[in-house]
Formats: C-alpha cells, structure tokens, sequence
C-alpha cells in the first residue's frame, strides 16, 4: 500500500446551490473536502438538513456545524422576525442591498473557515458566492475577498510562516444558469439543495431566492430536480 | 430635556486587564460602549465571569456574549486539554507563537464585532490588543488590523455606503506597565480582571499570562489588587 496525501480544502456548505457547485467544483481539483455550515439563528433549519446531505453526497472527509446566534443583535431580516420580499423580478433585486443582508456575515464564515483551514493545514477556502445574481451583497465581491485572504495571511501564524491562504470563489463571475450547468456536469444533485428562504414542506417560489433559482433553471434549460 | 447622542463603539472585552483598559479608553473617549465577549472553548469561565464584572463597571450600554465552540476542532493549548506552558520568563515568550495562539481567533472576534457595529451604528471597534508583550501572535499585530479594517469597509453595507469602520488598538504599542499606569489612572479596578489561564480559585502565577501581569505590575511599581 502507498500512502497517499491530498490536498485539503475547507467548503462552505449552506445547502443551497451555489455552495453545493462550489464544493463539488473544489473535490473535482483534487481537494479532500472539510464541509463548514453555521446555524446561526436562520430563519429555518431545513438549509442545515440540506447542508449535512450535500456533503456526504460529495464526499467530504469531515462536516462542522458551527452554532453561535447572530439574533442576539438581529440587523438582518434572516435573523429577525421581519418578513422577507416576495415577488419581485430579479431586475428588481441588484443594485440595492436587500434586508436579507446579514452585516458582516460572510466576514464571519470566512474567519471560522480560516480557523479550522489553520487547524487541518487546509491552504485553499472554497465559497459558493457570485457577484452577478448578488450584486447588492457587498461581501459577495471579489475585492472583498481579496481584502480578506490578505487578512488571513497576516493574521495567522500559518500565513507568517509562509503557507499561503487562498480564497476560492470559483462562481463569482457565473451566472445562475452558468452555475447549474456547471454543476450538472459536475454530478451534483440539486434534489439535495435547498434556497427558499422560508423553512415550510416546499420551496416558496415567491421569495428572491426561489425567484433567481427558477431563472437560473429556467435559463439553463434544464428542470429543477426539487420540484420533483 | 435636551436629546444627545454619543457616538457608540464595539468593545472586545475578555475580563483580562488589556480589554478592561481599552474599554476605559474607549469611554474616556466618549464612547458609549457596546461590550463583547466570547464563550468559544476556552479553558475555564472566570475570564467570563470577569468580562461581565469589567463590562458592568466600566458602564457598558449592553454586553453581548456570543457562544461557539471551537473545541469542535481544537488547534489550540486553550481549546484542547493540552498543558499551557509553565513557568517560563517572559524573555523567552517573545519571538515563537506558544501553543496558546488560537488558530484566527482575532479574525473571529473582530468579524463578529463588525457585525454587531453595522447593527447599531458603530463606527469604531476597540481591542486589547498589543505587539509587545506578544509579538508571537500574529494577530495582534498593527499590519494585521489594517488588513482587516480594510476588509471590513469593504464587505459591510454600511462601508460601502461611506461609513468608515475604525479598529482601535490603543494599547498596541504600549508595554504592560505603561498599560497597567493608564489604566489606574482611568480609574479602572483590576481587581475585576481576570489573566490567569487556569480557572482556579486565584491566579496560578507560574502561566505566561500570570507571569507577564506580574512583571506588568511589578515594572509599574504598582500593587496587583487582585492578589488581596
């Protein structure tokens, strides 16, 4: 027997699609797959179900819930009991940042992404987010990614002794259609994913991200395996 | 009646004497002070319970304590049931990273400080933080603070709206005498404070923290009240 060493990344993993193609897309470059997700005070826990399954589909060596509570100080509709927009077009959605907006979210994940990646000597972080679909969502951009790998290589005792960290946004460009296409190839099962931002039996499809989940499949030509 | 406002500022408050007197510095400012701690793993809750006294006295508006665990991955002498180094002068704590550091930990902290400070409008966050007495720590260092305040006002709606988010490390270039002096003169009560990183009944005065407050106190010709 020979021993044998991959590579290892650590995922995001929300269980909605996007993360689910960017996961499948870092296992495709050859990484062992560590799956980080966050209950955090979320409208729902159906995205954690969704989460947990995508990452044994895709074989991650190991899966983290991360649990901490952003409801304590709230600021978002996602972690209050605000409603969230229903049906509007997506034409409507980019340019204004929505109350779907978490403050500093993604700056969150992303230091506990670069914890456990120090910890396991990961040097690649894998996330699902795109700036096209997303554009009010500031830390969606790639100059806030590049800010933050910049932080991540001064900021921990791996990045100053020469291991360099390295943010992998691989659908930051893509469009939604771009990602499902992407994704098919790749074998990902969206049966698994889930992206309504209400937690009931099925997807709203009234809610923005079940409206740019249907566009997205719409475009790509192809039906979504969710809606069964 | 007259309506006023103060501006307000996110403070990191650990319960050690660093963060007790940032958070000083931060009301001598004219800060209303929203204070913030961590439940993460740590090795014991005096420092929380020590948070929590700091806070009060110090006249915080409200404290938050945010719970996660990092033991789920460890990484750390303060998050496994490894031995924390003993008995150790402080010359040969600099230049090495001990087994204390925990992997990003400031990162974390600093991201869900951020978050807390969109929330409620705070532009300003203060740490502890200092370069000298910890030069091993890559995260307490002033390059690393600029790094990630520019990642904050780049991935936060309210910095890509104009709002300039601020990191204070007040203390960075200061030693622990020179710290320990502003603080007695700000009026802040060590006895609160809590360094030891063993959770017993009194500090154990053998781990690095213990020995470095020692010599802190000791340099400043001041007595440590929290010896009796």
């Amino acid at each position: 027997m020979s021993a044998s060493f991959s590579p290892r990344a650590v995922c995001l993993v929300s269980g909605g699609l996007d993360s689910a193609t960017s996961t499948a897309i870092a296992r495709k470059c050859g990484f062992d797959v560590y799956a980080l997700s966050f209950d955090y005070g979320q409208r729902h826990r159906k995205e954690l179900e969704a989460a947990e399954r995508v990452a044994a589909a895709l074989g991650a060596k190991r899966h983290v819930v991360i649990t901490f509570n952003l409801r304590q100080w709230g600021g978002s509709a996602l972690t209050t009991d605000m409603d969230v927009p229903m049906d509007r077009s997506s034409e409507q959605m980019p340019g204004d940042i929505p109350i779907t907006y978490v403050p500093a979210r993604n700056t969150i994940f992303l230091s506990f992404a670069l914890g456990w990646a120090e910890t396991v000597q990961a040097q690649h972080i894998f996330l699902g987010v795109n700036q096209l679909d997303y554009s009010g969502y500031p830390d969606c951009r790639a100059e806030f990614l590049r800010a933050f790998e910049t932080t991540a290589n001064l900021g921990t005792k791996a990045g100053t002794e020469g291991q360099h960290f390295h943010i992998e946004a691989p659908l930051i460009q893509m469009t939604k259609a771009e990602i499902i296409r992407a994704g098919v190839e790749l074998g990902v099962d969206y049966a698994l994913t889930w992206s309504c931002y209400l937690g009931e039996d099925r997807p709203c499809m009234h809610c923005d991200s079940c409206i740019l989940r249907a566009k997205g499949f719409a475009e790509a030509g192809i039906r979504d395996p969710l809606l069964g």
